[in-house]
């Protein structure tokens, strides 16, 4: 009976796939490095071997798998079939679809990393209900995705969603598409890391570097956290700045689309929420015009991690509908 | 033939309605003084007066009409009937439709006034084809209208499109709304009166004041182009900074929403698009992300101050069918 999903979601640290059941529940999941200095043969090669340990733990076979969603970092080509641009990953225009069912034997649909896990919370966290919702996902960069009307705004040419690059700040921080003052540039962990470094270059301690003679090259969400729970002044700072940052930026989304919901997720969110979400909402809330606020929810993912995978295999299910 | 329309503006200032043909064809109109602080009795009289003026210079009478339809510059209530709330005119939930029924006769529809301008321009000026359009509307407030997946975006409770308390510049500029650094408080008619305000202060010359020992109280946007074609330094300075404002604005909604079309109006960009439009487009190009570039068109509308009243009248067209 082929009834079962995978869903894998890509991303630039790591490739986590999940196979589903035909009720949606996660039997099993592998996790990998993905690499992607190895180039784009052995990425794929990787993401193989990830569905094959998941597939392996679940005591599921090839032949009962349906189909198989990918949640990728970048943009999907109009066709489908290809990831038209992944900076992370340094793909142009690769043909990952083809790439996995030829290696699998099982028909693949890909879709944004984003989009899946937005579809992954809307769907499998919110039943579905939700005609308004938006989920914002904070790790090195910042995406979101968005329902609207009921259905997923893609936009005129399936490029909706850049809610990193809303300016914040008109000639703050330099961004990487160019421009200054982008929320990314401002609340991302790539932000944090260097707020940090410029602190360090400054002179000030923290818990966040344990040999101030190495250098600083790394800065992990779980250390953030264990950070602020040791006192740490400086995480506790940047903490409440970027969660500043990103409750207007909620604010601007809600009072633009009146969502039901507004649902965070990503690297930064999977560790630090319950350290976050106090001073993000009260920002938020702030913000948020009378009328938007009505009934709001604001809120970190249930699925954390895995929304991504979810959202992955449920697409696979709608697209073999 | 009960199949001609009726298309009230209703605004802050002026009430300005229209005749339509069955074939959204204007076939006359009428303008005249809210006059917000005389009451609501004494306004719905004047929108009720506007009306036949309209009709009888167009020689329609009130039987050929098959319906009317108001905007107003406020919050309507859920069943549709009253004004639950608009701050310009002091009114707190207020029947309109059914005061207007009785004076008319004839069948009413409420709705905000930037969604009837936006119905108006996506419908009238596009043929309802863009399935993701956005309308700005540039005035004493600045509001916006979503056309998202081919439906207006009303969100959860109606409040979508609050465009002018975008958090454009954190800290910045105090907004009516209790916050600051709102685009409305940084980028409206009204913000451009506080900074000439200030620069008056200042002891700057200007051609915006002829007689600068009278008390400044009122900025026209005609006379704001008026200044500008002069030379006038400072309006040249208020305008380039407000178009960089409105620029960045249009930038965050297209990275968030990838529409197809950006549609400019209200009554600062009806005197003045020509002059600011360069400005605004070069801001918003340079901000917007590649992919949400593709096939854009930033624009001022066409239909002018008449998209108000076009999409009043599509409204009464739409729901008495």
């Amino acid at each position: 009976m082929q009834d079962h999903f995978i869903g894998i979601d890509l991303g630039g640290t790591k490739v986590l796939t999940g196979v589903f059941d035909q009720k949606g529940h996660c039997m099993a999941k592998a996790k990998m490095k993905t690499r992607g200095e190895q180039g784009f043969e052995a990425v794929t090669a990787r993401m193989v071997k990830s569905a094959k340990d998941a597939m392996e733990q679940s005591g599921i076979a090839i032949s009962d798998i349906r189909g198989i969603g990918v949640g990728a970092p970048g943009t999907i080509s109009a066709d489908g079939n290809r990831v038209a641009f992944a900076p992370n990953l340094q793909w142009k225009d690769v043909p990952l679809k083809a790439a996995l069912e030829a290696k699998l034997g099982r028909p693949v649909w890909l879709d944004n990393d984003c989009s899946a896990a937005t579809l992954g919370i809307h769907r499998a966290e919110f039943g579905a209900k939700p005609r308004d919702l938006v989920a914002i996902f904070i790790g090195t960069g910042i995406g979101a995705g968005i329902i609207a009307n009921g259905a997923f705004l893609k936009g005129a040419h399936s490029n909706a969603g850049e809610l990193g690059h809303m300016i914040l700040e008109p000639g703050g921080s330099s961004c990487s598409c160019g421009n200054r003052g982008c929320y990314e540039a401002l609340a991302s962990r790539s932000a944090i890391f260097r707020k940090v470094k410029a602190a360090l270059e400054d002179g000030r301690k923290t818990l966040l570097v344990e040999d101030p003679s190495a250098s600083f090259t790394k800065l992990r969400s779980g250390k953030l956290r264990r950070a602020v729970e040791g006192g740490d002044a400086l995480a506790i700072e940047l903490l409440e700045e970027t969660s500043r940052y990103t409750g207007m930026a909620i604010a601007n989304l809600c009072n633009l689309l009146n969502p039901e919901a507004v649902v965070l997720g990503g690297g930064l969110m999977e560790q630090l929420h319950e350290i976050m979400m106090p001073a993000i909402r009260k920002t938020a809330m702030k913000c948020i015009m009378l009328g938007a606020r009505h009934g709001l929810k604001i809120t970190a993912t249930a699925l954390g991690d895995d929304a991504g995978i979810t959202g992955a295999a449920l697409l696979a299910e709608e697209r073999s509908r």
